[in-house]
């Protein structure tokens, strides 16, 4: 069950429609989940900005790593061009590689791009190999290519799926989350979604309720009681109908980051924690034709973006608080060992919450 | 009260004794308050690492902008060279070139100091202009110059004092704070304390206690309910006795960020939140003779930081509830109309902290 | 005279009307001069965007550090905002909190900024503490608010004068120096102006002719040969009327940079090196309606800004060789120590490019 | 011929013996290069720190985005960590995803790294498209392991090949160039190299001679004359054995930055302008007991790295003239096209070199 249902609702601002990123129009998602054999655990999540060709058709993306001890690609060019030219693929750490050629394949073969010979392929990534035999390489490019294939608007599987099959978060099963936040008229009324990977760790807090401490699960608990490894890494893509500039959407990618924070992350030396944001409006879009010559582009300003601020934060938090309550347990098998990244138990939540 | 008489706890870690920045041994704060005639209400607060002259013996430190919207100087030296050659000093908005120039004064007449004729003052700011009828310019170098002088070690004012004086926070009075945290022997043993001027806002949340949403005041509320200003800025001092680098100082100072998200924090566009991080190990102390030559500096390593993050990040978050819970109303006057912050009701917070 | 009656004509493109950054049209600059006492030798230098309230009027900016070593005030602000909220004050390095004070000053007595209680200030500073006896502190806010009011259009002072009195080039007497570029109609068209307070060394190079090596004078030379100092700073003030985004005005500062390393800097760890860069294209200034909602900004496109990346490098290029061939000897008296900035030899500098 | 037996000798201090990145003990080369049917004029070049698994005994390092549009992997871990924990591999931009999939692979595969679960690939890249039909993807991770195995330390082959098989610059043939600097024994002895992947523009300067303009061949001539272009990347690596922490790493590979403006880069918007400077010192390894508790490191100071910084700058200027000259003419022939890049002609330099 989602968060919503069981009572956590972060925040002050509303949640849209599907709670999910793709409320904001033309956000598209697809997933692959890879279960194979007794180790492999792992998959790839998929977020295309909308429908049309993104080479040709850049949306205004910010990129923001809390800590950058992690593997995402093509960092430097969205911070240089304030862009994105390709869809985001998020996957597990060793499949990178993989990942770039297979958004590169995807590019080059768009209709429109024959003469295109240079893409900037950007790729999130958390270590999955708690649960993922992750040196076995047991995802390519081929289900990559499927998962942008398959992309489709409308609600988005969360939990223990695509590029959060193996993941772990807080001592528990981690995965995909997704939630999303609008706005009231007299703020403007767009839409903030985010999408989450959570495999990161700390003392889990849901909605202002210490989960890890009460559970006894959470990170040095060792040193005071029963630890969590607090490394792992989050990747957060956030997506917003408003017209931000690359900057401010670079300011959006920060607030991210508070949502995790509210969670209780640790954000530890381990953790490859980054954001990236990205807008649609239609008067921000770069396409080809204002990509070529003196153009006019909305811009909604400094004095007025931080409600939006407040939904990257709240979207975030509660995105993560579904990746929790949606994962279902995963048993695997690694170098002869079993492992298992169980479930946070919801009937125990359920008890923690009907206290407060 | 401070706030963990209150019962308000948050965290996994230990507070060291005095539960200030001051538990960092040789850290010392020195404070000024300025209430002068109907509308001055401010100050400056000031924090040397050591008692040493800090031009010559430099700490390595680290600094992190969540968001740039602020007026804090110093910052490119201390991210260029990764070192203070100052103190620290904190004030409103409009009174950072005075409190440049109180620091250049205090440096240049310290002995040993005849032949210097650069120095990079690190002040940082936060604009108590609701209650500070700050365009008066109320504060001049002369009261910076005496926080320098009487700074000590021991305990620290906390609430309506120093840079505290005139600020407010998530709608309430606002101020200095401080605390701190020691890790577990295992994990180094050192000592992370925080000191905070908070004047920022969002929807307070108090070790997991959502206080806004309960009593109906926080950032956007009118659109949904009574509306508290996001606007303000927080500054966070963070000191520490392990032998942290530079990088590391500064990843530090990222997560003191983590500590004020948790308190529900807006970081809104014209919030300019500034973190400042060092280090006061022997070992990592830039003396003269190790400046001049090849020099060996201690270093806790990479893999091991994870516990000072984590104590960073609670160290922070009860420096601000320590900021609201001793702040005291204050009243002021500013262009004929009379403006009052006033401290968060302890009564009524200790009905909801009763209730959880 | 200036670099280009010498024959140094760096660069492919033409330079403007003036070669100087008033070309960009509605820029004005502003130069005090303060010779006092045996030892002070040191001034001021304004630079305003436009006409109009700048704080009102808001023109995009940005700003790169290519060595922090130095105390400009304002960066953090400019780099979340992007954009200058007040003219543009250089001076001595010591002398920055007066600056601060009177850009704050000046700002709050506009027409119209009657509620205005945040002021970004933004001041550039290099040392000329070998000429001026800077530890005097000979300048005060008064000069610099005099810098501002007589601002103006029209050919600029270059040289000993203003900001460079006191400064010191690869061993030479340093100064102020400006320059501009001109684009043919089908780049464009536009303007690019740069300024600079020239405060560096490294080993002279005035459009290809090593001179510094030439003449025998350069940073390390006491070590292959007769030393130069290389610490000491720059500050590269850039101007252009094309609409550019804050972010390529961020790329924009990067290059002037680049015209800086053609001039044989060494980028020395003492020398702070910063570039700022802003548009004044009526299309990018954020307006007071403007900022206050959705509205729509020209923005000239990634694609198409390398030709003026070419104008900012050469401007900046001249901008030196100027500041140079303009200034001056100086001489001076610093605790009791008679010291002497000489002037380039512009006859030996004849003979050098004679043979070329 | 290199371009100092041409006469070509930028800057003020000596080479080293190789005048090669080799020069920096324990620096290892391996180059590929790929040549294959009509069109596949491309290869790979890797540089090794040392002669351990770099893995386990990590280089600090620090890398630099002069211009950001490029593809280069591994950047927000060195830069958050500030080490290298693999191998450079330098490649053509649509091959960087087979090029983290190697080093992965080869990291994976070390003695010792049979836990080892996380690997940041750093890659460099320029578009060699131009002579090198980038879209059949004529290079492998094959060529990529086959360039690791073979690195050796010694001279290093330049011009067109690895790396450079396929890159142009300044509207001739680029390449591979690498050389290096050494300190005087008084400034402490050290050896810097650079190695450069040259695939940039502008108006090609050497030395100070124009030698673009003079051949009438250069960024914009069409505006003014015959047009070279000016996108296409550089990529420089430097390595130094001076104990230098991650910071003053990353201020060296800014200095690298200098040396190519100096050859007379347009720092274009399309080129991908990247610096990654590495150090050798014993005791600045990471080594692993090093990285397990707190230990000590050799550190050289702020306040002679100076020295160093015109050692990157000269030697990168250097390794630039060397790729120029040392390339050869490439041949190819893509989408049907005949396509050459004719190495600049070293008789014709010559009389302009006699000239001066």
């Amino acid at each position: 069950r989602r968060a919503r249902e069981l009572g956590l609702a972060p925040g002050i601002l509303p949640p849209g429609p599907l709670n999910a990123i793709t409320d904001v129009a033309g956000v598209r998602v697809g997933q692959v989940t890879v279960i194979a054999g007794e180790g492999t655990r792992t998959g790839v999540t998929a977020i295309l900005p909308h429908a049309q060709n993104p080479f040709a058709h850049r949306v205004p993306a910010g990129v923001f790593a809390m800590n950058g001890f992690g593997k995402m690609a093509g960092v430097t060019q969205v911070q240089e061009l304030g862009e994105l030219e390709t869809p985001i693929l998020l996957t597990n750490t060793l499949a990178v590689g993989r990942a770039v050629e297979a958004l590169v394949d995807w590019t080059l073969a768009q209709p429109g791009n024959e003469a295109v010979r240079s893409v900037n392929a950007v790729v999130g990534e958390t270590n999955d190999g708690r649960l993922n035999d992750i040196r076995a390489r047991g995802i390519g490019a081929a289900e990559m290519r499927d998962a942008l294939a398959i992309a489709a608007p409308g609600p988005v599987a969360e939990g223990s799926v695509g590029a959060g099959t193996g993941t772990m978060a807080f001592g528990w099963k981690g995965g995909i989350g997704t939630a999303s936040r609008v706005l009231p008229p007299a703020l403007g009324g767009w839409t903030v979604g985010a999408l989450v990977q959570a495999n990161y760790g700390g003392a889990l807090v849901m909605d202002g309720v210490p989960v890890g401490r009460l559970l006894g699960r959470y990170f040095l608990a060792d040193h005071v009681a029963q630890q969590a490894d607090a490394d792992g890494s989050v990747v957060v893509v956030v997506a917003t109908d408003a017209p931000l500039s690359d900057r401010n959407l670079q300011r959006l990618a920060r607030r991210a980051m508070a949502g995790i924070a509210r969670t209780g992350a640790a954000f530890s030396d381990g953790s490859g924690d980054y954001a990236i944001a990205f807008a649609t409006h239609p008067e921000v879009i770069r396409a080809p034709e204002k990509r070529a010559a003196e153009a006019r582009y909305a811009e909604w300003p400094n004095d007025r973006v931080s409600p939006l601020f407040v939904a990257a934060i709240e979207a975030t938090e509660e995105a993560v608080l579904n990746a929790l309550t949606m994962a279902t347990t995963v048993e695997s098998r690694i170098g002869g060992r079993r492992v298992t990244g169980r479930a946070l138990p919801l009937d125990r939540l359920a008890e923690l919450l009907a206290r407060r």
